[in-house]
C-alpha cells in the first residue's frame, strides 16, 4: 500500500509539533509504503504551491525540537462565515495544489483556525486528518491538546520565579498569562504556581473582591499576594458589553493590556505596591515537556493509522487516556472554555484561592 | 464543625508529598473548623506515637518543595499476607495512638503498601483516606499517581543528555529506569526521549531481539542506539522462573542489574560498544513538575471534602479527568501493570521501537 | 572570640543573597563564637529598629533558597549628594539601632546603592563588610556580582524560547533585558541565546544601522532576527542629550520602553513583522545557579573571615579567580560600564553580530 | 586571504562542542575568505582520511546543540612516551591526509589527550590550533575549560534532588561526581550543592574521618549527610601506593567504584544506612550552558583571530576574565590538579565541611 502524505503546521507556533510530524512520519513508514511532501508555511504554502518532498532522515532528531521545521503561517481567512470572492479562489488554489501534490491526504496540524479550514478543505472533497495543536487547551473534542502542558510548566515557572521577588520585597505581582479567550493555561499555572487570586475569562471578576483579597492576605500578615490573570480576563463590565463595544471601551482605557489596569486598580483602590509581568511569546517556545512529546507523538501515530485505513475528515484527539478521532464537522467552529464548575475551580475555591467573584 | 486530622507520608520519597498535605491543610482550614497533626516518619511515628501539632504557617511555602515535611520510612510490616505476633503488636500500637492523639480521622500519603497498610487500619475501624503517591503508576483503580510525570520529565532529561553522547561517539547507550515490578516510566520515559528499544517487566524480552534492533539500526547508518530498560525488566527464562527460582539464578548472575547484564550480552553477541547509565534515586527527588503539584494540590483538597463529608475507608484517585474515590479494599493489594496492549505499546511497536519480543 | 553580627539585604532581590547569608553564618559559626542578628528589609529595619535573633537552623536549607529571608527593600536616601534633614535622622537613626543591638559589626548585600550607604556608615565609625549582590554586574573593583550568572541563565533561555517562535513565523523579535544603565546582562544573554542584533546603553545604536542588519538577514534567506537589547539602550541623539531632556524627550514618545519603540521603528522603515517580549523581573527570580551558589558562598565566608580578623569598611569582590576585599571608599559612588572594546564586544563584533553602531 | 581549516573534536564529547565549531567559522566567515573542512570523530577521521567539505549553513544553529556535530574518538595513541611503530604510522598518515585536504591549518577540540597529539602535530610541522574541552577542567594554563560549568550544573541538581530524599528518609548518600583525575567538578558541585563531605582526588581521604563527619552531624540532630566523591578519590593508603599496586588492590575489592566502598564502610563502620548514586555520562551530556556558550564561542572567535594572523603551535585558553592563547608545548602533557590551598577548598573548611583528612 502506498500512500502519499502531505503535512503542513498552521497558526501560532507550540512546542510538540515536530514530535507530531515525526509521529506520523516514523508511523508512517513503518506501516506502509509512505511519501510525504512537506508544505511550506502552513495553508499559506498550500495556496501558493510551495512544498518540498520529505526525505527519511529529515524527520530524525527533531523529537526534541520547538518550533515547527515546516514554518507556520496565520489562518487564510479572516472570517469563515461569509467565503467572499478571495477566499473562494484560495481554496481553489488549495484543491488544485492537492491534486498537482498527487497526495492521497492532507495531515494539518493546528488550532480552532486550522480545524475550521480542515472541515472546509473536508467537505470540498479533500481528504484530512488533523491533529490538536495549541498551548490554549480550548480545541473541542480533546480532553487536552498538545503544547499546552509546555506552556504550563513555563507559565508555572515564571510564577515560581516571581514568588521570590514577591516575597522579599513585599509585592504584589500580576502575571499575565496566555490562553486567547479561555483559561485553562491560568488556571493550571496559577494552581500549580500557588497563585492567591486566579482570573478566568470565563468568569468575570469584580475588581473589588480582587482588592479585598489582597487586602485580606495583608492583613493576615503575608505581605504580598500573585495574581495570575489569564489575558483575556474581563471584570463583569466587559463581559456585560457586546464584542464592538468592549472594543471601544478597551481602546479608550489607557492601559495596554488586562494586567496593567488590574495594577493599577490595586494600587489606586487599596495603595499596595503592585507590578505586572508579561511573559508573553516564551510561553509558546522552546522543546516540549516529556508529557507533549508523548501526547504529540501519540497523535501522530494515531493519524497514520487513520491514513492507512482511508478513514478521513477526523479531528485526532484524546478521551480520557485514549487517543480517538471524531468528524473535523464536529469539531469546527466551537471552542473548549472552562465550564464554571470545573472541579480545578472548585478546588481552588474550596482552598481559599480568590476567583474574582 | 470541627475535624482532628492526622496525616503522614509513608514509603519512598516522591514529589508531590507536601503539595498534597498542603492541599489537604489549605482546604480543610478553609472548609471546616480543623486541627492537623503531623505524624513523624510514617507508620513508624504512629506505631512509636511520634508526632506534633502542625501550625497553619508550617502549610506556607511547601507547594514546590521536593520530599516530605513529615519524613517517612519503609512499610511497617515484612508480608501482609501473615500477621504475626509483632504486627499485631504494630496494629494495637497504631489504634492506641490513633485515640491518644484524638483523631477524627487519618490520611495516609503513599503507594501500595502503604495502601495496604491503610486498609488495615480501616478494616480495624479506624476512619482513614489514602492518596495515591508513587513514580511507579502502579496503584490500582487511579488513571495516574501523584510523583509519576516529575520521574518521567527527569528520566526523560537522562535520555536527552546521553542522547548527544551516544550520537556523538556512536555507542550504545543502556538506561536503567526505576518503576519497580511495574514498566510506566519507563514506557513513557522511553517514548518521549526517543529511545530506540524499550523493554517493561510486563513485556520479557528475547535478548537476540533486542541485539537484532541494535545490527539493525547500525546496518541503516545510525552509529547509536538507545535502550531504555526498567529496573523490573526480564528476559523469558526469568519470566518463566518462580520467584524464588529467579532471585537464585540473580545471585549467580555476575552483573548487579538487568542493565548491566543486557550490555554486556550486546557487546559480546554483536561486538557494539555498549554503555550503562543507572540515575537511580535522582528520579523521585525534587520539586515536582506543574502536572504533578495540580495533581497532588487536587488529591489533597479532595480528601478534605471527603473529611468535611465524614466519607472513610477511602482511596482517591484520578479517573479521566476527574478526581474520584474508591473503597481502600478495593484497591489495597493490587497493583496496576501496563497492559501488553496498551495504547502507548501499540504506538510505539507502530514506530518501529523494538519492545523486545 | 565573640562577634554580634547584623546582616541585611537591600535593593532589588537577586538569586545567591540567602546562599551568601549561609556562607557569613557557617564560617562565622564555624570559626568563633558568632551571634547573628538578622535586620529587617534591609536599611529600612536598621532605621526603624526591626530586627530579630537569628537562630543557627535559620540558616540551613536556604542554599538553593531564590530571594531573601531577611526582606528587602530600596534604599533609604533618594540622592546620596545632599544630605538633607530627613537624611541626617535617617542616619543617626541608623547608628542608635546599631548601638541598641550591640553589634561588632554590619554584613551589607546589595548594589550600588546599598554600598554607598555602607561606605556612609563606615565613615560614620560603623564596623561595615559589604557583599556585591546584583544581576546588573555593575559594580566598581569586582570582575563579578553575585546573581548576575543566573540572570544570563534565565535571560537566555528566554532567548533560546523565542528563537522556535522567530524560525518558525519568520518574525523578528525583540528581547528587552535587564541591566539598569549598564549592558553586561545584555551582551552575555545575547552571545549566549545567538542574538543577531545586541544593543547595550554603553554603545548608542543607529536605528538606521539596526534596520541594515535585519534587512541583510532576510537578505540572506534568513527569515528571522533575534534582537537583544539592554532596557538602558538608547539611540545616538538621546546618548547626546542631558539626563533631564532625555526624560522629556521619552515622555513624549508613545512607547512604554526602548524595545516597543525600536520594534516600532524596524516595522516602519522595512516592513518587517516585529515583536516584543519584556521578561521582566523574572530575570531576577527563584534559586540560584550553582556558579552563583559558589560565587555567593565564597563572598560570604570571606565576609566572615574579614569579621574575625576585625578588618572593616571593605567591599568583597572578585579578581580574577580570587576573592579580595577593597576599602569601601573606592568602590562606593562608582558603576561597571561594559568598555566598548571589551573583548566579548569585539569578539561579537568578529562574528558579524551587529552591535547598533 | 583565503585560509582552508580543518577542524576536528576529540576525546569524551561535552557540552559546548558545537558552540566553539560555530565561533570558529562564524568569525572566519566575517573576517576572511574561508573554507572549512569537517573531520569525522577526531584523529580517527584524520588518520583514515574521513572529511567533508562544511557548507556555511551546517554551522547554523548549533549553537544549543550538544555533543559535535563532527562526531569524536578516543586517542589515537595509547602512550605518548613512546612512539612505537604503530603510531609512527599514524603520524605519517596524518601529515598526509593534512596534506591531502590541502589545509592551512587544523583547529582541534579537546582534553588533555587530544592537546598531546596537537602538540605532537604542530612539531612535525603543521599549522595547529587547540581549544581547551573538558568537563574535568584540569587543562594546564587556563583558568577553566568549556564544558566544566555546564557539568557542574548537572552534578549540582543531582545533589539537590538527593537532598530531598536524604532529609526524608534520614539517610546518608554518597554521590559520585566525574572528572577523571582532578577534583574540580566534585568541589565546585559539592559546594553549589551543599555536601556535608566532599572528596577529591587530590586530597587522600581516612574513612575514620569521613565516618566522624557523619556520626558528628547525626548527633547533632541532622538525619542525613550528602557525601560528594570524585570519582578519582583515593584514600591515604591507596595515594601511598604505586599506580600499578593500587590497580591490583583495586581489583581484589569487592567494589565497583570509590563510591560503593564508601558507602559500605560507612554502614560497617557506624551502621548509618547509605545509599549510593553515580549519574555516570549524563554529567557530560545535552545543551551548554549560558557560560559555557559565551566561553565556546570566545575560544572560537580567538582561534579564528590566531588564523587570521597566522599564529600556530598555540593552545587558547581564559587568564582571568581575558581569553589568551599559550604555546601547545608548555600545555602538552601537563595536568591541571586543585591545589590543596585553592581558596574554594579554604573556604569549605572555613564552613566545617568535611574534606575527608
Amino acid at each position: 500500500m502506498t500512500r502519499r502524505i502531505g503535512i503542513l503546521t498552521s497558526g501560532g507556533d507550540c512546542p510538540g509539533l515536530n514530535a507530531a510530524i515525526r509521529g506520523v512520519a516514523r508511523a508512517a513508514y513503518a506501516m506502509f509504503d509512505a511519501e510525504i511532501v512537506g508544505i511550506q508555511d502552513g495553508y499559506r504554502g498550500l495556496i501558493e504551491g510551495e512544498w518540498r518532498e520529505m526525505r527519511r532522515d529529515e524527520f530524525s532528531g527533531i523529537l526534541t525540537l520547538g518550533g515547527t521545521i515546516l514554518g507556520t503561517s496565520r489562518q487564510p481567512f479572516r472570517t469563515m462565515r461569509v467565503i467572499g470572492e478571495d477566499n473562494v479562489d484560495k481554496v481553489k488554489s488549495m484543491k488544485k495544489n492537492y491534486e498537482r501534490m498527487k497526495l492521497d491526504c492532507l495531515v494539518t496540524l493546528g488550532g480552532n483556525g486550522t480545524h475550521k479550514t480542515a472541515n472546509l478543505l473536508s467537505e470540498e472533497g479533500l481528504n484530512v486528518v488533523s491533529l490538536p495543536k495549541t498551548i490554549d487547551n480550548d480545541i473541542w473534542l480533546t480532553d487536552v491538546t498538545f503544547g499546552f502542558h509546555t506552556a504550563v510548566d513555563i507559565a508555572t515557572d515564571v510564577i515560581d520565579r516571581l514568588h521570590t521577588t514577591a516575597a522579599s520585597h513585599g509585592r504584589t505581582m500580576v502575571v499575565e498569562i496566555m490562553g486567547n479567550k479561555a483559561g485553562w493555561l491560568t488556571l493550571y499555572a496559577g494552581l500549580a504556581g500557588g497563585a492567591d487570586i486566579i482570573l478566568l475569562p470565563e468568569i468575570p471578576y469584580d475588581i473589588d473582591r480582587v482588592c479585598e483579597a489582597v487586602a485580606r492576605r495583608a492583613n493576615a500578615g503575608k505581605a504580598f499576594s500573585i495574581l495570575a490573570v489569564a489575558e483575556g480576563a474581563m471584570d463583569r463590565e466587559e463581559a456585560a458589553m457586546k464584542k464592538k463595544q468592549r472594543a471601544e471601551a478597551r481602546a479608550a482605557m489607557p492601559y495596554a493590556s488586562v494586567s496593567h489596569r488590574i495594577a493599577a486598580q490595586i494600587e489606586q483602590k487599596i495603595g499596595v505596591e503592585t507590578r505586572v509581568v508579561v511573559p508573553g511569546h516564551i510561553q509558546r517556545g522552546g522543546s516540549p515537556s516529556a508529557y507533549d512529546r508523548v501526547l504529540s507523538t501519540r497523535f501522530g501515530v494515531h493519524a497514520a493509522q487513520l491514513i492507512r485505513d482511508g478513514v478521513y475528515g477526523m479531528a485526532v484527539g484524546m478521551h480520557g487516556h485514549d487517543v480517538v478521532h471524531n468528524p473535523l464537522r464536529e469539531v469546527a467552529g466551537k471552542t473548549k472554555f472552562v465550564p464554571q464548575d470545573h472541579q480545578i475551580v472548585q478546588a481552588a475555591r474550596q482552598m481559599g484561592i480568590c476567583m474574582g467573584d
